[in-house]
């Protein structure tokens, strides 16, 4: 192994755990930190790196970190920790969602000790991450990009340089906006059809092989026709991401329809008690119009 | 040629034209009429077929006809030609895009006549009709839809029996709703990339890899990203489709908030004059929102 890319993974959450193991398959995975620590221990058990105490153990070890974890804050309070111990000239690269100004506020922390940062959130769902076929959208310079592909290239398989740090953030955005249109278009189709009794496997076979063709139609379109909503993306974490985009949104003086009704959708949603199921479930909210 | 399916095209517009020329390729066209007879013309000395001056004409020599006209009374009117000459146990199949309750009024006038009827929606938009590769929604009867396998075959790669006569209306129009969501999803999505000055053409490599991935970025988002609306599927129609699927919701006291926002949009759309761009135009309404 590339010392220099011997990798060590923060957050072990539903998309952090395939993508670290792809990582190991790589030969890259050198160790891992879970707030949970269980999870790293787990981790270590199935692939041999260490299970890091700590951030700081964890950075010891490694020439390059990636995360991938939850909040903004999160974010910005791993770059502090990693600022202080990684050696200078290690690479991080964040695959977690949040703001593009987050992710110039950590470059910038890194930055001081000369220590490389990439924006690189991800799209594709936990299959993607499982698979190593997630959409990659990265923001910083052409020569980190340059040196992070063995990383990148073990975790998804379109990798696309945006721009520089915060350009990768600013397209996930875009993929949220798009992601919740189409669940709000599937779910509703879906709804429309099973009140016309409609047998809603040849729906999904025919409907998306034409103009409504989409990865939530075959990747989701089976789990809502039995009623389920496994994971997949959470409601909470999209509406989490979503309320990203109303600022950023808001910063340039606009309003997004799509953006703004779905948030309202997940509102009910998360007041019913469906914020840990996937974002499919708004399924449950189309059916009820139906229902009287 | 199997003289039963030799083969009338009634409507040669933008799906009608490339559909008719690949029902020529499969060696099934006899016959085609179009209510502007230049165009009857037009495809008869490309394909030396007979261009019917009337649809009685046109029945005379064809043991099944397929129609791809625009609005529900043309397609009964269409149906009361064909009941007055078809000969009994001819076959007609309907690919426009109609209510339901017009298939099942379709199949009775012709039923007594013997004459057997597949209503036969499609989705792929005008590149699909080309290549032969529709997606094909259609509701009949068993027998009828086995017959019809020649002439489905050579229009469609995705052909599917949703039920009895009215179930491929009703598939068309969940498709149609499918539709109306992706159309917002992915306008939007690129009118705030836009504003955020990425790459366009990055943006939908990338994010048209990942859960967002879609025909509709696929297909529309190169010429959405010049600014350029080519046909595709006219605003109008969408809208009128739009209008059939809001009656049927209704007779089931349900209003479609994707529906009915849509339609606001498309509204709009229609009073500034652009009616006949395809629906990707709704990035025109989007963009609008970034602009004070």
């Amino acid at each position: 192994m590339d010392s220099n890319l011997k990798t060590g993974f923060i957050g072990l959450g539903a998309m952090g755990w395939p993508m670290a193991l792809n990582l190991h398959k790589a030969k890259l995975l050198a160790a891992a930190y879970n707030r949970t620590h269980a999870k790293a221990v787990a981790l270590a058990k199935e692939t041999g790196c260490l299970a890091a105490k700590d951030i700081l153990e964890l950075a010891k070890h490694c020439g390059a970190v990636v995360l991938c974890v939850t909040a903004d804050q999160d974010v910005l309070q791993v770059m502090d920790a990693l600022a202080a111990t990684l050696k200078p000239e290690s690479l991080v690269i964040d695959c977690s969602t949040v703001s593009a100004a987050t992710a110039r506020e950590a470059a910038a922390r890194l930055s001081k000790r000369k220590i490389d940062f990439l924006d690189c959130p991800v799209s594709g769902g936990t299959e993607g991450a499982k698979h190593g076929t997630l959409a990659m959208m990265c923001g910083g310079n052409e020569k980190a990009f340059q040196r992070a592909q063995p990383i990148l290239n073990a975790l998804g398989k379109r990798i696309v340089l945006m721009g520089s740090v915060g350009a990768g953030q600013a397209t996930k955005a875009v993929n949220q906006i798009a992601v919740a249109g189409i669940a709000q278009a599937i779910t509703e189709a879906l709804a429309f059809a099973e009140a016309e009794d409609l047998p809603l496997d040849k729906v999904i076979d025919v409907v998306g092989s034409g103009a409504a063709g989409s990865w939530f139609m075959t990747h989701r379109g089976p789990t809502i026709a039995q009623g389920r909503y496994p994971l997949g993306f959470k409601v909470t974490l999209h509406d989490k991401d979503l309320g990203i985009v109303q600022q950023m949104a808001a910063a340039r003086g606009a309003q997004l329809p799509v953006v703004e009704m779905t948030r309202v959708h997940y509102r009910r949603l998360l007041q019913a008690g469906h914020g840990d199921e996937d974002i499919s479930a708004l399924f449950r909210l189309k059916r009820q119009l139906f229902k009287h």
